[in-house]
């Protein structure tokens, strides 16, 4: 429905842009109001850094914050950062703690402390204490707005909060109530659904799960996921070194911690890194970023060509490698990617460990002998046909089929490696692999082919 | 923790064999019981496909049922397809509507009608009915299981409804209840959370929120994540062309979805396509899958490299050249995934759409105009340095720059165009850009060094 309405007014942005110029803030939040969220990311796509500036800044601070925890994250803090430090701060204040501490943690650090500095200390300190986690540990999937209850309550005093509160929550998730000491550890939890069956004169403590299952703010993402995987439970409490409840990290959070670090491996396995791009950020930002990747790939890509150099005489003598020399460069990268790609997901799944080198290489190295075979039979009849010498057919045939088993194998083992070394997988395993395999594939080329030497040119 | 103990232990899937064969299911059973879902998947993955039969068979089909439903679905259903259909039927009775139709989905046509066969004809059809949508719509996404009400009921029966089913529910979301009209249409959603506020004699009728929000069973994934983007909802209530109410997608099972999709683009653009490749399936199948995309990919190749071969003589009197020509292709192939990736994501994120092709190119064209002269400028220096002829810098810096600028903006440009033809941009993004910017850099490279021959060779 609202994908036909785009089609026939594709330039919603400009309309929001105008009615911003018109300095009405009213119309303004209504005619954003009226879009669907995927409408309001993608009217902000198609805006300037001053376009962006001038509708946030037309806005009343409420009805940007909606708006902007509604963006997609890269986009908001893009977003947030087009305004001055005290229009961006009377913005963030809006936001709950869990989207302020999001939100800052994507800005830069001197953005960041910018809008820190225009923020109450006290709140500057909530955000700083939640951005002091990692995104993908407890302590920054979780929000710390959530019921507490003393263990001196009734389930009365529950039922009472709960009615005084249920406007305001709306249709937030309040599956649980967590039960503190006087100290603030937590001793309980209470699943509302209990509520329904119980006397409202009832001690929460005769209602309450004793000794609750709690996860430490340090515990990391792939555990999270383990935890959830384990229990059907929708939100889990937080609970830090000394035993406080500072939290609950949500189900429905883990999931979406995981949606993004695969996509943000998705990027950077493209070489997207960094952080994710979007078209409307500055020319010099995008172009800086991609540039500083693209630069290791040409020093690493002289270094295989380098092979090449030596060999400029065997090359002289029989041209007709040069054809395939980037014939075997780029197959044997694809058939590397396969087995990096592979070696990713059992990762990610925890379906192969990083020490299990041998495993990896076994299993990888019977498919790059079947396909190999299949690739090299396959250049080596083209090279033969092509050249009219099956000596050249047996040499590009021969490199390609070993070089193919090396790739796999590299291919495969790259990822374990670089995880057991402490460096990003998703980064470093394309440029490693496709390096490695380039310069041993000219070499297998060119070697044979220089050895081969008088049957080639006869 | 648990990862400790794996590392000491890390050959848990021998025991579980072992035990198998000893042909005690209820030891074998507790084993696997006491392992977290990831450890249990870490074991399965390094099973051959007899041991995984044999484990599975031995236990009793409730258990193994557990067992399936908490594996990664590729893992789940390469497990079961190691069973004959009967016993494979015995475990997919004990699952859950929605699980039988994930399962049964991610099997191989022959293998899902085997099994289906098995199972009671009510059974199957029910499976057939839920299989029938694609997995990333909503009658996929949804699970038929809800809490259904007459619109002529009071909260008393809602609450003893309960009060009965709360122990088979245990964990469950049932947040909402669904009223329905006696010929089954959709006229009502009840907030469990109201329950608590009104008399046990209201009419629900008096409590529910009527009109509903409900989302047909074709809804896709794109247009279910803005639902859930709009509002806070859980969960919402599926309907059929008639109005019937068929089930309830979660939020949680929407963001599932998004992760697996987009775990899919990443395999899919590294080149394994057909399916997620686990390192214990048989070797001719991962072979022969990856060979299948192996193989596309070498007849692109064949082509691009013709284009040398229409050079050989201006490559033979410039031999140096031919160091070069690799690290052209590699590099625009570099610069032009980067495009490739931002466009993915953008379309992900519904930032651009598929006809804004002008849009995408003047944002690309410029960052290929920075970064193809940046990349240009250095390995024509390189180029210089290493034959002492400026001219031969000139031609490599020039190619380079030129396809840099060509490499971006086709790779911006590519998935637009394939999703706009209806071809998954995924899959085909990569291989069609590689091909071009291959076949242009060698064009540019070799046709600038014919036209400077004479300079290139004095």
């Amino acid at each position: 429905m609202s994908q036909e309405l785009d089609e026939s007014s594709p330039n919603t942005w400009e309309e929001l842009v105008d009615t911003a110029q018109q300095q009405d803030p009213i119309a303004l939040a209504e005619k954003i109001e009226s879009l669907s969220p995927s409408d309001q990311a993608f009217a902000f796509a198609h805006m300037t850094d001053e376009q962006t500036e001038q509708v946030l800044g037309t806005l009343s601070p409420d009805d940007a914050a909606d708006l902007i925890a509604g963006l997609p994250e890269a986009q908001a803090a893009h977003a947030i950062a087009t305004l001055e430090a005290d229009a961006a701060a009377a913005i963030v204040r809006e936001l709950t703690s869990d989207e302020q501490a999001d939100l800052i943690g994507d800005l830069s650090p001197e953005d960041a402390e910018a809008i820190l500095g225009e923020l109450p200390s006290d709140a500057a300190n909530d955000v700083r204490n939640l951005t002091r986690y990692a995104d993908d540990v407890a302590g920054g999937l979780m929000v710390s707005e959530l019921f507490k209850f003393p263990v001196t309550a009734t389930i009365r005093d529950v039922v009472d909060q709960l009615a005084v509160d249920s406007e305001r929550l709306g249709d937030r998730n309040i599956r649980y109530g967590y039960v503190i000491d006087e100290g603030g550890r937590l001793v309980g939890v209470l699943p509302m659904q209990q509520l329904l069956f119980v006397k409202r004169s009832t001690p929460i403590v005769d209602v309450m799960i004793g000794n609750p299952l709690s996860v430490p703010v340090t515990m990391d993402l792939f555990e999270l996921m383990d935890v959830f995987d384990r229990h059907r439970f929708l939100g889990v409490p937080v609970v830090d070194a000394e035993g406080l409840l500072r939290g609950v990290v949500h189900r429905e959070a883990v999931e979406h911690a995981v949606t993004l670090a695969s996509e943000s491996d998705y990027l950077k396995s493209q070489g997207i890194v960094g952080g994710e791009e979007l078209r409307n950020m500055p020319l010099w930002l995008r172009a800086r970023r991609r540039l500083s990747w693209l630069s290791i790939n040409i020093f690493l890509n002289l270094g295989a060509a380098s092979v090449i150099a030596m060999y400029q005489d065997t090359l002289q003598a029989v041209i007709a490698l040069a054809v395939f020399l980037p014939i075997i460069s780029d197959m044997s990268g694809c058939s590397g990617n396969q087995a990096v790609a592979v070696s990713m997901r059992e990762l990610a799944m925890g379906l192969v460990r990083p020490n299990e080198l041998f495993r990896v290489w076994s299993k990888e190295v019977t498919v790059g002998l079947v396909n190999g075979a299949a690739l090299g039979l396959l250049i080596g009849i083209v090279a033969t046909i092509f050249d009219g010498n099956p000596f050249l057919g047996l040499v590009v045939g021969a490199a390609l089929f070993l070089n193919t088993v090396l790739a796999v194998s590299i291919g495969g083992l790259v990822p374990l490696l670089l995880k057991r070394l402490g460096f990003d997988p998703a980064v470093a395993s394309g440029p490693l692999l496709t390096t490695i395999t380039d310069m041993c594939g000219f070499f297998l080329v060119l070697g044979f082919a220089s050895v081969t030497l008088n049957r080639l040119v006869s």
